[in-house]
């Protein structure tokens, strides 16, 4: 028998056990089968963008091929590669963001999607000076959506980007020549640039990359969020569970998972349905059990506190516990096995989206148009599948966490006005002050995802927990809040896991020292965070006591999210090496010149600890150089 | 000695032989030693779009993985990885023509780019419904340029495609849902779908293949050359020169290399220039000789007569001739083993593009707003680089070809015009007219790249020989149609190689076998030329006796040519073995099933004599179905 623990927590290990037993497979037991990974592919010097090729680039100087056909350096290599990553990350996020924004363009009153935070969309009306004056909320509504499609295809001059950027840093970016022009222009700029025969200099090509990822966090992600924010409102502090423990016995479970809220939103009016709830006692079922997994479990816990399932590489084990009467997926982080998986189980897998079909499941195509007629459909699914369930072989595991959740920037501040002086209230002010009373020492946010070479979530928590006994907030997205939530550490008890100071201020705030901000998205959240307490400092986000971790990274989207932090003026540490090896010269613009463009750098770091402890000195660095 | 004969012409092999001596290395250097591929991502197997990975999958089935980590299995992988060629190709096509419609954007009778061809202007705006009553030609420029830019991000609805396209095929695209909807956003979508946990599907990856690249062929290129032919004119045929032997011994020669005519037109107009010319013979040389390559090359001659030096595999080799004051480039096929090649000798490597900067290379960035005295300051370094040459140390081989170029649509319909009955003047019904009598069997478009992994040229020459033999009428755009010229086939004496049908065509309009219609993008204009056609005929495209070929191709623009080739209804040849065999699968769909869904498919052969029999087989088959 495997030693389950060198990968999963102990409470995960039964399940293990018992896919072994069912004969299925796992993402581990295909990482073993993997074997040692592609020697040159892991240090990206392997090229397969034309047909002259592939080619491969020793990293042994004179030893094979010390250039690709056409002439291509290991440098510009690796950093086409890096480049393309950027690209598809971006994508990713931002088409996520273009269907949330499709979706306010056709909200009405009478319609599925309606708009339920009319003040946020206003405020975003103003911003971008749309006039609101005697209009309807939904004809605003309408035009917020038109300008927001026209940052992905904008012909001319600059992005609409939101206020929260300080001028000094779009000065910056202007200055450098990464300011972005279009989301879609600028992922296709990098498609062009990467293409045999063209950029063949790597500091050229990560500059391309910088302004890419730029369009991604500060348009793509920020309007994902604020959009989402207007149509399904705006997450307020509240308590849940999480872990695989929330899958109920006697009820129709449904697992939720993939990303984005126009899905899951609707699943979950559909889930109350009483006709549904009756159809669930029908078929012998208490009623239904909705959870979320993944960054669709973030969405749903953040605006409804939805209980979670829990992160990525948990997505098997919850089919493996045979209590899953459908798995209902839209896009991204969806491991394609859950095809085969299912089948050995009662479980429906069940598609949505056309960006994400996979063939062995069953897809349901997800019609915005009638949204709550095709969730009903969907749930319904489930339901009827219910008796099929072997009762006799179920395993659902006994650990699950309770944890708070939805920490808006706006909820921050309404905790925050309760201590607030009068001039203080409706501001980020506050928090200045915590941090420039070195209560708080710095602010670290931890993002991104699991990554099987990693034991499921122990970076993520061994970091936090040293991050916040030495009084550094901690704010998280995606896969690492559920990590964080799952540990424990997301709770308003676990203040007394941190230092002193933050202690005072959790408690003074009733708040956890971990602030679970939303999915890997709503790092936008965190963007937004940074940006307005650099303008109540009047300083640049750069010289912020502030940091981003994604101590198991594994998707284009967190290299494009890493890459957006760092061009924000964030230095960024990597628990997992990224495919760049095999390029000096690229490491080295990560992990030490790109500080001269941007004011922030990379760090590469496998050791939680040793992570941690780099994270304090350089905060302190910060402060000193702050003067506080 | 190597034997070179069997990777280049004879003419080229003196050439090869100084490089030998000199010290230097060429692109069959590197090809010699990479030795042989990958053999996994030489099938398309091995993947990269996360940190999982990198994943390998085992051809052989038992043996190793046959997942990804993710459980991505052959199929999702290969199909994958070829839907980001298609999107890197589509990116760089479409790209290339945004440069020339914001070109279009800033142009004004005082400027530096002026509107040559009001008429081709006006008649798109008319297609387009734009009002062109009692307004300004630049005015209508721009309200075009608006327009047509719109065609990259529009957020609604379907793109504006051309009046070109048969109804029937415009139907088709939509009942398969690949109706494409913004060339940018087209591109992005494949990026999000092959982002990790997205797209698991084959056949829906394709799909979205096949609707982005019709976005590339019947929007960005076709755009790209309805723009190019609006600034700079509608080609006319006319007589020029190809081969390394138009090189000047007493001359500042400067190769222009590669695609946009933005660079080209204006380098162009800066070596007449008196002050450069009198500066040239200062130097001592006895003027400035200007001289085309790859596509760059082919714009050239196609509008100007200029003369072409050849295609993608000779840019080394122009170097090596020591006689090459420099070397200027813009985008895409540029080798970046330019830069340590040109260092050995006297050339100026200059790149001028933003997208494409390539370390070693003088970067002297093309400003389009100060078009003409950048390229004065471009066309100055090389004369002042003349007295650098090494005259006791050069190598300009003899043969230089003479060849016909500039068959644009409008050119061929002009020339068919002097023997039309007077009701078919104007249209491509007397061209209908030989394929119904059989003097024309049928068309074959040939199209792309040179690859080293192929005798260069040979495949194109060998293909167009027999298909001309045998009273099929060729088209050529790009490397193919440099290829073909410098073997003497686009001559109008090279009609006596012809069969009889096609001869009699050939002399009775005073036009060689094979017609010169442009650079890569001017595919479009083949497009075109089909689709109008298919509409005198009032049938689909794919009832037409049209195939492309793409006998030696490399890059992933070729990739999305091929595709949306298909994707019209026109069956194509692949000579070079895309990286798609690991899946059986995807391999299918593209040489059989795609027939269901759009009428035409792939066929993969690497013999030319065989490819040239199948495609006679395939054109007759067209033709009974035709009745003809």
């Amino acid at each position: 028998m495997k030693n389950f623990e060198s990968f999963v927590n102990s409470d995960m290990v039964s399940l293990l056990e018992k896919g072994k037993r069912d004969g299925v497979e796992t993402v581990w037991d295909r990482v073993e089968a993997m074997k040692a990974p592609c020697g040159l592919g892991s240090k990206g010097l392997c090229c397969r963008i034309c047909a002259m090729g592939p080619c491969r680039i020793s990293p042994v100087p004179g030893k094979g091929s010390s250039r690709g056909i056409c002439g291509a350096t290991a440098d510009v290599i690796v950093s086409r590669n890096l480049a393309r990553m950027v690209a598809a990350g971006t994508a990713a996020h931002s088409d996520h963001a273009r269907g949330i924004i499709h979706l306010l363009h056709q909200a009405s009153r009478e319609g599925d999607y309606t708009i339920k935070n009319p003040d946020k969309l206003i405020s975003l009306a103003k911003e971008w000076h749309i006039d609101t004056e005697g209009k309807d909320i939904y004809e605003i509504g309408h035009m917020v959506a038109e300008v927001a499609l026209e940052n992905f295809g904008k012909a001319f001059g600059e992005m609409k980007l939101p206020a929260s950027i300080p001028e000094i840093r779009k000065e910056l970016w202007r200055r450098e020549n990464i300011m972005p022009r279009a989301i879609d222009r600028e992922v296709v700029s990098i498609m062009h640039s990467t293409h045999i025969g063209c950029m063949a200099d790597a500091e050229e090509m990560l500059r391309m990359a910088l302004r890419t990822s730029l369009a991604d966090g500060w348009a793509g992600s920020y309007m994902g969020t604020a959009i989402s924010d207007i149509l399904f409102n705006v997450p307020k502090a509240t308590k849940t569970e999480s872990n695989l423990a929330v899958l109920e016995e006697n009820q129709v479970n449904i697992i939720l998972h993939g990303h984005e809220p126009s899905l899951s939103e609707m699943i979950l009016l559909a889930v109350s349905d009483s006709q549904l709830v009756t159809k669930a006692k029908e078929v012998g079922a208490d009623g239904i059990n909705l959870v979320g997994m993944c960054c669709t479990g973030n969405e749903l816990s953040m605006r409804h506190g939805t209980k979670n399932g829990g992160n990525f590489l948990q997505q098997e084990l919850a089919v493996i516990t045979g209590t899953v009467e459908a798995v209902i997926v839209d896009v991204q982080c969806i491991l394609p096995s859950l095809a085969e998986l299912t089948k050995k189980y009662h479980t429906d897998f069940i598609t949505t989206s056309p960006t994400a079909r996979i063939t062995g499941a069953t897809h349901i195509e997800f019609n915005e148009e009638h949204a709550y007629e095709s969730a009903k459909k969907i749930v319904l699914k489930a339901i009827e599948n219910f008796p099929n369930r072997n009762k006799e072989d179920i395993c659902i595991p006994d650990t699950k966490t309770e944890f708070m959740v939805g920490y808006s920037v706006e909820e921050i501040i309404k905790h925050m006005d309760k201590v607030a002086n009068e001039n203080e209230k409706g501001t980020l002010m506050p928090l200045v002050n915590t941090i420039a009373e070195k209560k708080i020492r710095g602010v670290a946010a931890l993002v991104g995802c699991n990554n099987p070479r990693i034991k499921q979530d122990y970076n993520h928590i061994k970091i936090a927990e040293k991050l916040i006994e030495n009084n550094i907030l901690v704010v998280a997205t995606g896969c690492s809040a559920t990590a964080l939530a799952k540990a424990g550490l997301v709770n308003i008890e676990s203040a007394k896991l941190a230092g002193d100071g933050l202690r005072s201020v959790c408690e003074g705030l009733n708040i956890p020292p971990v602030l679970h901000m939303g999915s890997c998205v709503d790092i936008s959240r965190i963007l937004q965070l940074t940006g307005e307490v650099a303008k109540l400092l009047n300083v640049d986000i750069s010289d912020l006591p502030v940091v981003g971790v994604a101590p198991e990274w594994m998707s284009e989207k967190a290299v494009a999210i890493g890459v957006y932090v760092v061009s924000t003026g964030i230095d960024t540490w990597l628990g997992v090496l990224p495919q760049i090896t095999g390029s000096e010269k690229v490491v080295n613009i990560l992990v030490n010149d790109i500080e001269n463009i941007v004011g922030a750098k990379f760090f590469v770091e496998t050791d939680p600890i040793k992570t941690a402890e780099q994270i304090i000195e350089r905060i302190d660095m910060k402060r000193q150089k702050l003067g506080i």
